[in-house]
């Protein structure tokens, strides 16, 4: 997508053919800084740290993690090494495993002086697979925008989304937003109601920046505020993003999309989840029962970042000293909330039949 | 209530007699400081800019603001332009025209040269009669806490709460918090869900602030979590305030009430609305068509106040130069998600016939 006029990519490799550049998530939307990764270690830091984020992007990351790791030592010890420095650079993340599973099954059969060449070329693929479903996702959520732009001609369609699910946390286009950026190609008004989505504030720092520079119009909202807006008709559907969905349709995302999928429902808003289908997790049959929720640390809570009217960043506390806090990271959105999951292989009902029915090759691999 | 074992109330008269200390809440919970109101000009500036606010406290300052323009001009006119000052203070709160009515009516009939003795003890009244109505809240409140925790020995009841309904919201005991004080007191094990209530936060720097320094175990969490927790059992009850009750028993609250209204239904947990009488509006038969919501600056949204590490008081913005944002105050929750009233004359059916059953004086004044 756009950044004010300018093609980028969240990661790509630089014109010296090797090394990797990203941009710098922790520092948006305050500075647009991209960050030069130069060996397997900058990519696992990159990770760790939080530089990138967004469970595609890190496993493209991972993977030019590999590539970088081959220059320096193509070796099997160096693979194994390489392997082992970046899988455990996030503890949840799927795609991770995925990517680096991928890398090393393509690596550990060849000759290693042909290593480091093959892994670019892997990582490559990796990179132009994402993009590539995002360019599906797309596709088969324009027509569900397109079918409401229709029926009121000339207004705006609105549509409303929670945390980032954008270009940022894929390599292109984004999950969420995919649908959203080609009606905004396609010359369909559009407007996203962008829940700021504390604590970590994904929607406001993140999703409001990438609309807001690839120039689609766009409001930041408190996460209290959808279910007002459903209420009053100022939403014509809401698409979201996940970071799991279970084999019966339950959608594990963000925290908070749980309460905005029952805004929609109580006022028969749409709401759509789109997916890069290794999202679907076909060993897991209860959603709510069986995803694990990460709790991570009350600082994202108690403390905020954000610039002076000077213009120096600055950390504040906002909670009083002595009041305890919680931080759930995800909740689980029951399928039967959910009007369809928009997936490359097309909108699917949220359910076991339609799932299995859409990926037969996935249902065979959680089984075999 | 105390703040850390001494007693204060939200608002009172100096020792002087005649002027008005007030805790200045824009400045919680970062620091405690009692402002002095000496004009009706300060008492609509401390309503105007937040200093106080809570419906029953902003017609406390406005009963006391009127008793203070009659110090400096109780003729006709000034008794005119004092109401016209204050009832534009704030759209939303009924309360404040309430009071300012009940103000109007004592002293118009009399002679001006008697109205600010007259004034300063009707303000009083009102004044201790919210206390009252508060102490009744906490009575008719408790039993549904012990109920709960009858069923539950020895564990702790769970009530989730949102924005700040709490002691300095009104005069004191607050609306939600009055039940939650006294089942402190009454020994019954009490932890407190405190939502944080963005754009103000009023929830993480009004309610955790009040009942940490009173000492009610309680948890602060962003908005987005309590569905999650009541999907996992772990809310028993919620309780919240409100700012209009209509006389169809839809309930008017901080944005984001209905978001947690609905998560209630969805989970079978009680969802409570405790509120004194002057808040039922018997001339709004339909809540969701007909209460205005008030629409705030941006800038609550976009910036964010707190303390550095070092101390500093420092206000930081988090939203991206160039995006907008919206900013609705409040939202209405339909009766039909609304368990029950928590009123000084018990626990009410959210329907018009409960209503108008427990209150019939104020039928007849609004049908007069």
């Amino acid at each position: 997508m756009k950044v004010d006029g300018k093609h980028f990519r969240s990661i790509w490799r630089e014109r010296d053919g090797w090394s990797v550049g990203a941009i710098d998530q922790r520092r948006l939307p305050h500075e647009f800084i991209v960050a030069k990764l130069t060996s397997c270690e900058d990519a696992a830091v990159a990770i760790r740290d939080m530089l990138v984020r967004g469970a595609p992007l890190i496993g493209a990351t991972a993977a030019y993690g590999m590539a970088l790791a081959m220059r320096e030592d193509a070796s099997d010890a160096g693979l194994k090494r390489a392997y082992e420095t970046l899988v455990v650079a996030r503890p949840t993340a799927i795609n991770l495993k995925w990517a680096l599973d991928e890398m090393r099954a393509a690596l550990a059969p060849i000759d290693p002086l042909e290593r480091a060449e093959a892994a670019y070329a892997r990582a490559d693929e990796i990179v132009e697979q994402d993009v590539e479903i995002n360019r599906g996702i797309a596709g088969n959520g324009l027509k569900l925008i397109e079918a409401i732009a229709a029926k009121k001609p000339g207004e705006v369609v609105n549509v409303l989304t929670h945390c980032n699910a954008g270009w940022l946390a894929t390599v292109d286009w984004g999950t969420a937003t995919a649908p959203i950026y080609l009606a905004h190609e396609r010359g369909i008004k559009v407007h996203v109601w962008v829940d700021e989505t504390r604590p970590r504030n994904q929607g406001a720092s993140l999703t409001a920046w990438e609309l807001g520079h690839h120039g689609v119009p766009h409001t930041v909202i408190p996460d209290n505020t959808g279910g007002h807006l459903m209420q009053h008709g100022m939403v014509d559907l809401a698409i979201v993003g996940t970071d799991r969905v279970a084999a019966n349709g339950d959608v594990c995302n963000k925290i908070g999309t749980y309460l905005k999928a029952l805004a929609a429902h109580d006022n028969g808003v749409p709401f759509y989840v789109a997916l890069p289908s290794p999202t679907i997790d076909f060993a897991v049959h209860d959603g709510i029962r069986d995803i694990p929720i990460e709790q991570r640390s009350g600082v994202e809570v108690t403390d905020m970042t954000g610039r002076t009217a000077d213009g120096r960043l600055e950390t504040v506390r906002i909670v009083p000293e002595g009041s305890p806090v919680a931080n759930y990271a995800f909740d689980v959105t029951p399928a039967r909330l959910v009007t369809g999951l928009i997936t490359e292989r097309g909108v699917l009902k949220p359910d076991r039949a339609s799932l299995a029915g859409a990926f037969p090759e996935r249902i065979a691999a959680a089984v075999g």
